[in-house]
């Protein structure tokens, strides 16, 4: 007989209504039904690198192979990847996310120091995302074999390829399972019928994409925060007429998310104040950490670890023990 | 030398002619050539589980795939899977059917008490049903890993992707063959030229469907119950002019499932009275029992549990011993 | 040294000139080049059952997954696969051929009584069949198993699909190889390209299919009676001007399938007297048997009986000893 | 350190003048590379069968496939392949080339007497060839089962399907290597950009085609004799003004074929004296051997023996040690 | 702990004023994250064969598939690949780069002297390039059973046929790192969308091809140099308005490649002056030789070889100790 976690249906909450955010609870490491070798590496990107307490603080640096070099302009020295991992590894991050090829070539330097999630899937921007699709650029035996402690992988729901999308998504869940791999589901909306129904930032379609993640087995997922917009009355009924606060409309993400823990992405580069108004609101709303990229390396080494020091003293804040 | 089963050929019955219903047999389980690893599990499920006598009362909760968070609001507290596991647990359900990230991180708390039916392939409801197809999102032996009872499969009978589907479930079969898994065919009409026949809900599709999940070899069938309309009129010849009773085209169906045991869908949430009487009308006519979600779970756990008090009720009185 | 089978290439045979119909003897067993588990298993269903003597009458039951069940209102016992299966015990068929499921559920109860072909791949009659493809629904493995003396598999000859059916086919064809199991064919022209050179019914076409069968590997192949008719004119040279009767296009078709031996597909149900014709006109080119289902199953019981046992007495006459 | 082998650039040789044909020898065997199993395989074909001497005398029977029993009517006793083997045998032919059914089913009474090369892939005429494309009719492992010294593939160059084609043709090479059987390429330009840049008889087409195989790994090439035409002048550059005389130009893709050795292929029935003239000119430019079927098995026996007597002398005075 | 790579972050460099060209420091081999295998064959190449010092000059042959024999009119000798294999051993290049038929016909004569990167995927030019993809010829396995120090595979970046192309390598990479084999990413972009964005030798598409290479797991990376043109102001921002000199346009690339050693293509025959100049500004930009095919085969052999003593003697200046 188990005891019922504390549930918080989003329109019940207090944060619906308005007032000062209360602060949700994260699920406890023991009620997930991890395999013992998915909650050694869960525990350790939780609680033993990066700020620990069970938050997560990870350094993505995918966006070379995702959007192309473009992105290193704003900060030169971000075009090496030695860069991310430098300071991945002096802002104490729970974690780098990267493809192979940055794993094979730069990871020796830095294993042991900074853990790897190791990004299993991805594609270029030049073609159009008509038919979003993401394929395996490396497998979870990689990732074993390069000490990794978790994989990360794209599902992009709603695109009209996401039967090939799920196939081939099962087939690295098993491989995670059988190997004690923790797996990051990176989840997006795409495609035609999403931009038809919102948008991808809409509410409906990341609220959506955080439950594809908790049904198809995601240990962790990776959502954008939901954009309040003009489109929101193409969504289906209710969301058409929700009119959340942002504070409320993420509480019912990490809800739809479930036993899933969540991670906020971070997107463009925006303003510090925005930026950690975010990070506290996920927080609150029982996010387990973030993923912010260009807001970390666009910026020179000295910026970025002082950001890095404030995202670490807030995560303190929220530090839960393992249980 | 076989005794031959009771026959109750559709068109012979009283029930076709408008007098009260008969109470039709279902085929006992030593006539539907199971192996003894699927006997057991499916012995498992009709006898020592739920209302028991042979009947099958499952709480489906695979609508956050497939729908989306979308059908959660009529009653937040069911956006949790807990809510869904507890009410099965507490209602005493034969079983709870649902997707592997549900499965995995949810039933570790419920195993032993909630018999399992793994839901093996899915889709969201983004993109077009056009070319209805679902990927698998597990596998039999992930059942097999996790406890489960059974397994299940949505098979879109006559989708243009139709090939694919075939071949995926015929490697699902095998599998639960080896493994002595039962199947349940989730068996839905489908595709443009469906809809040109008479649409999904027509008895032409319906009962097409009852037989398609025969031929493939499910050993339960989980279908919709035929909705008599205009559009019957396109239906092949003699659909196109049938115009049996509900009752009469729910036993037709019952009868093309041959010993496929049938289990009728719950849909969209209806009136009480209105649910009870298609519950009646189904297992009258053969039907081993329901499948209902969002009848039960977009309620009030109170409310979910004095309705399915009712439904223990009535299956009690269409108990039939194992044979 | 071999000594040469008796050859009668069409355009020299009495047959051809309107005379009285020359008997034409079927291809011995020991000339096919079969291995030895494909050998017993050809033989047991040519000589230990059904009317024996080297010819088959088979009987189908798969139209319910081709068709759907509309094919069963003509007599609504049929819709019940045990009433097939009891005709063909009690008609002494050489067998019966069906899918997995009707095997799985049914075929217990008739084991060691009728033989068994289990068909292989099949799909519904609901998309069209501009790209007809018929997906695996069972495998050779599934036929050993269950005890099947021979596997069926439809090839689409014309089909924009071949290149995938062919594949699939070879496939099939290895596992059978492998596991000595004989296979039949049924040879269909499909698609487009046929419907513009004389249509699926033309000598072109069915002749062509005859000969891809042989190709292909096929022990058996069934094929359609090919039916003259105005469309003739549209296929390619000689046979947009060959002009031949019934019986000489028939015999042209037998030699093209060479060594693979011909059953002759019953298609819809006629008058007793040109089923009958159509029997003996076959047997007479050198067909090896029939393959009837509609024509028997769609009568009651007696009557279908009563029919079996003229078609038993007919191909008495045909025995041919094994050699 | 290797002595070079005796090149002659199709530019300097006196061929490309007008000037009366020099003989090109053909790569020795020693030189090609062979694994012991094929060379053991090829040398048997090339000295041990059929005229010898290094030569290729290879009698096809794959038109019952690719274009249907409609090659058959010019020779009705054609249509029985015993007609092809007993052809083959009386004859003394290197090998014959068919697929599996006609290998499986007649090939057991020529066994020990013709040499077979087993062709694992083809298709029908039926549908267009725009996507042409032969999958797999049957595979290396049943050549070695059934005694084949060599196995045949055609690749359709410069068809939008030639993806599928190298990857298909990648892993027959890769089961040939393994198991030491030779490789016949039947190298055929197809498709629309075919057809716009000279046609598939164009020197550059054929030309092209010939290298295609060389560098795919082809142990022989089976090429068309390139045919001059108006078409020629819409080849690549300088192909639209080469105007070499035929001689030269065959010479040419006999040198792009490099150490794969070239088999000429028949096409449609020629006259007797057309037929000889281009075996010289295809043995003095270096080829190998000829493949010819319909200009055989088009006569009836006695005519096609007394041929293949003129063509067995041809090859004679072409005689070259084995080295 | 690490000592940092020397970086020169490429807005940052003297080349990027105008000022003289700095001789950029490839990565040193210890760095590079290597197996042993992978080690042991790309230290042979860098410095066991051709010119040393951590350089590589390799002569390509797989214009024949790629092209066709059109490339080979330029210099007739060309045309049998034994010129270029005895060109790349009479020039001591570090390796000939081929398919598998070339090296299994003729590489056996010049195993030992002439290390061998087996090309491992390759297409004709035959049909258009809008889906630009490229199968399989050969496998790893092929390589190492050639005693082949390197394989090669093209990459279309930014193709349409992208995620076929990423999971067909991802396979060819995981097999490399199995058995120790270096891969060597040819990285071209191709397809509409790069048109679109400034076209394929746009500084955008070459920058973008190299980090690709480098994310997929590229150990060396053959790019093109990029070419200033009026479709740059179509590529996106920043670089539709950089407008940098040649020689810190391809410094970018180097950088973008980073770990991954960078070999710059031949491409068309070009003067001798211009030839020698590119070279020279490619090593002064990183990069760790060249791969030129066109430039020197289409040369008589005492020109190739005069040339390639000059390439010879630019390379020792710019030898690097192993480290």
């Amino acid at each position: 007989m188990s005891e019922p976690m504390a549930r918080s249906p989003f329109s019940h909450t207090p944060g619906l209504s308005g007032a000062p955010a209360h602060r949700f609870p994260r699920p406890p490491l023991s009620r997930l039904g991890l395999s013992p070798g998915k909650k050694t590496r869960l525990k350790r990107l939780l609680y033993d690198h990066g700020p620990g307490g069970g938050t997560l603080l990870v350094l993505p640096i995918d966006q070379g192979l995702e959007h192309g070099p473009v992105d290193f302009f704003a900060n030169p020295e971000s075009l090496d990847p030695q860069y991310q991992y430098e300071l991945a590894r002096e802002g104490k991050f729970s974690a780098i996310a990267l493809h192979i090829g940055l794993a094979e070539k730069y990871y020796h330097e830095f294993a042991g120091d900074v853990p790897l999630i190791l990004k299993l899937n991805g594609k270029t921007g030049v073609p159009s995302d008509a038919q979003a699709f993401s394929p395996l650029t490396g497998t979870v035996e990689d990732a074993v074999r390069l000490g990794a402690d978790a994989v990360g992988y794209t599902v992009y729901v709603g695109s009209p390829a996401q039967d090939r999308d799920f196939l081939q998504f099962t087939g690295v869940r098993q491989d995670a399972e059988r190997l004690g791999m923790p797996v990051v589901v990176w989840a997006y909306p795409r495609g035609e019928a999403i931009a038809k129904k919102g948008g991808k930032e809409s509410l409906y379609a990341v609220d959506y994409a955080a439950r594809v993640a908790l049904e198809l087995g995601a240990d962790v997922v990776k959502v954008n925060y939901p954009v309040a917009s003009e489109k929101d009355k193409e969504s289906p009924s209710p969301y058409n007429s929700l009119a959340l606060d942002p504070n409320d409309a993420f509480r019912k993400v990490v809800e739809s998310a479930g036993r899933a823990l969540v991670l906020v992405s971070g997107g463009e580069k925006v303003e510090d104040a925005d930026l950690l108004r975010k990070v506290r609101s996920s927080m609150d709303a029982g996010a387990t950490g973030i993923i912010f990229g260009r807001n970390l390396w666009q910026r020179s080494k000295p910026e970025a670890l002082r950001l890095t020091r404030e995202l670490h003293a807030i995560f303190r804040e929220y530090a839960q023990p393992p249980a």
